[in-house]
């Protein structure tokens, strides 16, 4: 069985309370609880809005997870140290996003860490984790 | 029944006689009947390297087909009229990449036209493209 | 009589079709007719998605006719060969644009053919048409 | 009757007496005699080389003016002053330009204060005016 | 007593008329009274859209004022010669803004004039003029 | 009785001890013992150099206090993070800080955040916490 | 015997018919004949205005021909299509230019194709093509 | 005799009196009456902070004067009218500056202005206008 | 004795464990223990992910400490707040780094921090370290 | 008989020495007595690594010869002073290049001094010198 | 007596022999007597293209030359180090130019040495340097 | 034992002599002699102002030598040939500078020359050359 590690950067714990007529009133855990039903992989979930714990997670996992799906959240455009960490690991990374990065701010559209990453799945809501972990689980 | 349609831009037509070392052996249509029959969606393809060819294909499918999913090649980075008429239409595009755009040369991040699709994935192989037909048929 | 014609570019044929809230709901087919009858020019009319067909068209009547209208839709900010068309015929061509361009996207503000044209006219809806046919008739 | 103001910016006022060859012999106080005959519109005349002085009138004939045009001269490239005048007015507002902005130099191709303005007319000479007050007349 | 001069520059004299939904429905002139009422300091006010005279009044009350409040508009923007002015005399002057110029467009970010100035008040609306008179006040 | 939290960023700890010459040699922490006193409403503080424990901190309060006064320090320039933690809380925010930054290096003119703010005061030293407590305590 | 093609793109069918006093009264399908008489290899030409004709052409010789002469005309600077056609196939392209490209526009100054070209030969007028089969043919 | 006018554009008026330990304790019109006895030639002076009024004198004198020594202080940097209207006179035009330009901030660096000058003279305090007087006087 | 801290920011504490073949197989720990022994100096070593905690770091022993070797890895080009920390302590600081920063990408030929150190040693792989240590215990 | 003169500029001399794997093991005296004996022209040779020789050079033989070769290797991209000794002489020059300029770093892909060449050959390893022979001995 | 030094840079020993219409007839070494004697200074000349003799000369003689006048031809926008050596002398530097380098190409708007220089004369032909001498024999 | 040779590009022979209240009173001769005596290494020294003279002294060692220390002064941000002459050579080389090269001018802060040295060490004053023996020594 594949261990996939979901690692949700800043302000993605607020999914849920912040603005649901947006974002739906379901919070990540809820999500995530019917990720771990719906597919056959074993799934963890990390959070937090701190970048360097970012990192040290990466450290953590990467070396023995089948695969990390990252929302680096606001440091997508601005850590290069998260980049480094994504190089530095073995375990393939799976950058997404909820939202379409290229319709937004024009500071949104480029990704420091996208390049040491597998590929970029962006645009699809919560539908983007469910892509990346079908991706995982049918390599 | 879904209908849903893939086009392929420019230089797309040469995969499988291309570099298989790299791409692998397999033509795109040789892909695409195996698409058709993992996938219970209504699916079909076009290609063309002329960027007014792809437009008019846009028209012409782009107010009854259900999605279509387009991988647009060289024309992603420099064409603003494929942009304006995935604007003009009604069905839903997904962008797809071969390859992860964001680890190739610098003019290949940026996408003129991501900002009038749904979202985009890149780097998965020929698998960016079965991953946007889930999306599509889970809708 | 003048002979003048009119060249639109990429998308354009959906108009009536695409937004009629905003475009309104006659397709450019219908306007053309009420054009024929109020100028004493001899009007015709191109269209085209395809760069290279409207620069075949412009060398086919552009050593001929008495002035070309042309809204080159996308292809005003990105096609250096249309610019080089207009440069290399002998009929003066008055650039026209539906909306004002300098109201919209930044990349939509600089024009690369204009500097090949006589004038510009842009922001009057369909009667951006209209009064490049005036000038020319008045000429 | 609809009531039209001509606003010339900086250096108009030499028209007729710089350059005659190539500007023509005529100052823009004759061209204005013509124009106030041609049209069915009742037009005024105002110019100035301040750019403070501008927007007073800008100010003083915006609510309740039929129409504005308006060559702003160096100002257009300049003046983040006049494009706020203009988006604060009521009366609609046409650019007009006597030469092809874009086949100068790079720094003319940019306006400041086309986006708060109707459209765009640069290229005709004196017939720039011209067809601003069709478009006014035939509104 | 504390003398205190409130410059506006181009545009601010439209307050109260323009947009009233916006920017409520008391002019700038009413808003003065209150000012005058509220604080303990001596209260003058000058308005001017031409720059030029927005110079000739730092030059006229810079080297015996206590304070000064400025907000240039548009010219806050452009203006190398205000700026030349505010360094040029020996008042303290404060550079206010009613909205949130970092909320604007990208050319409104940056502030020629503030490198001059003691500090920068922005987003308040009236509130930007009390503050800076508070803390004139208190100095 | 309102409640407002001053979240202070990088390095302000050091205030008190660094370079007393310029900033003065008393502590925030005593400056904030003066502001308690001074204003009719409740306030209370938090200081950290971890970007991620400043989105913590508006996270926790921004959906239940008055305003939040911020000081970003560096991170003002380059948290996009941040920024987007403030558009997600609902409590209005407000940035300040010690010196004018226009005055300044380059790099320092810019602010990632202040967009979802209500507003800027800079330049006033310790007096912009005073101006910012002011502004939430009169609305 | 060696497979030469040399393919012009946009605008050079005008050749000879264009501006003569400076291109010369000969057309390049005359210029062409002479190509012939004079070397050793089996020469063949195309022409197209359309940037995808051009990608097609590529695909369908670029496996089977010598070398093969491409003067893109003004797609040289804005096809990326163009381009990665060239890195797709095996036979070499030497990319010509009539004119001297650095003595031009700015924009002419960089080419988008000439990084996968063999290299390139400019300014020589139709010698560029001559000396462009001369080391072809010596190859 | 020769007709010199020496224009100073903004902030020049306060020469004498602005900081006198760098600048010196004469004013420009103390300095002018030197000027006035030290060469043969017939001098006279304007100053003005505003932009147009500086087009004005420029129009006025451009047709007549032998030669225009212009100081446009921050215009230098910003005014395109101003260039605008030495390219529409006939005199001939020196730019002069008191500082260096070059030692200053980079904004300074460039001259809308200069371009239509004859030259430009920078960096030699009150020397800059004699220099510019003795060569029109030479000529 | 002299007191200096070594600093490694984020990804250092991957050292020995990641890509041996090119970093060689002793860990940062093994490294640090050959340089206690080697140099006269007291040696103290600290590594975090955390650019905060980095920041505290600095607070803390900046005061007392005779010198800090810091490799800030990422945050070398992206912390303005590390930079500010620099500036505000009184211990001088080096900036190391593994690898020649200008023999890799772009955006790590500009350090944010670097202008506030001593200097940079930059490409000498772990010497850069002891080249630092060396260049603190001669002072 | 043409007199011609080949110009190598920096490290040009170092040819055939210098990765004789890449760029074979014959120095450029060798080839150059190759290429004596093939054409029909008088040729002869000058290297210097000094900027200021080369001009030197340009000026001793620009007034006479019938044709200058000139590969200034990396003051192509910098020399500003040798671009204006070849416009100030009246010798035809011939920019060429051992490698495809376009195919490496950015900062080759422009030159400086090939506006005021006659055209530019590059990416044919000697053959370019060749070929720059035959279009002189041709003319 | 004064002695000054006049150095000429690249290109400026080719004066009337290249271009006499433009230029005029008499070489820098006549118009160099003419000087000699008009003024009561010590005047001598060095001319080299070579950037290093040009350093090398300011060396020698800068420590006791009353003045130095520099045209510094194409290294005025290209050279580092003789700006650095105008720095690390004692005696002042005019840097001169015969024509009005603003009205010529943008890249040679902007001179590297000009900022450690006294002043800037450009424009005035041969007379640049007349008027540079009147300064320093004034001083 | 290790031969070594330090190059000094422009100005750097004026040490001692410039400024020697910054710089210190000793020549980089008398440094010199220092250097030979601590380190067991041979050492030699060449210095010139010249760019082409420095490429021609690298050829000339550059084979033969263990190391080479360069401090190109203002050449390390011009000179694309020094670096081209660095990556031909097969000894390493050093890139040093006296000063911290960040904490000065925005162009000082690139190397052209530093990606083909092993490293760089600035900011050290004279100490920078001793860390670079020491290296060059220990290895």
């Amino acid at each position: 069985m594949k261990r996939i590690l979901i690692i949700n950067g800043p302000n993605l714990n607020l999914l849920g309370k912040r603005e649901p007529s947006i974002y739906g009133d379901i919070s990540f855990e809820d999500f995530f609880q019917r990720l771990k039903d719906k597919n056959g992989v074993e799934l963890s979930y990390f959070q937090s809005n701190v970048e360097g714990e970012i990192i040290d997670k990466l450290h953590e996992v990467g070396f023995s997870f089948d695969g990390i799906i990252l929302n680096a959240g606001g440091y997508t455009h601005t850590s290069v140290s998260i980049a480094d960490a994504i190089a530095a690991i073995s375990s393939p990374v799976i950058e997404v996003h909820l939202s379409n990065v290229y319709a937004r701010e024009e500071y949104r559209h480029n990704s420091l860490i996208a390049k040491n990453c597998v590929g970029v799945i962006s645009g699809f809501g919560l539908d983007s984790y469910s892509l990346a972990i079908d991706y995982f689980g049918a390599k």
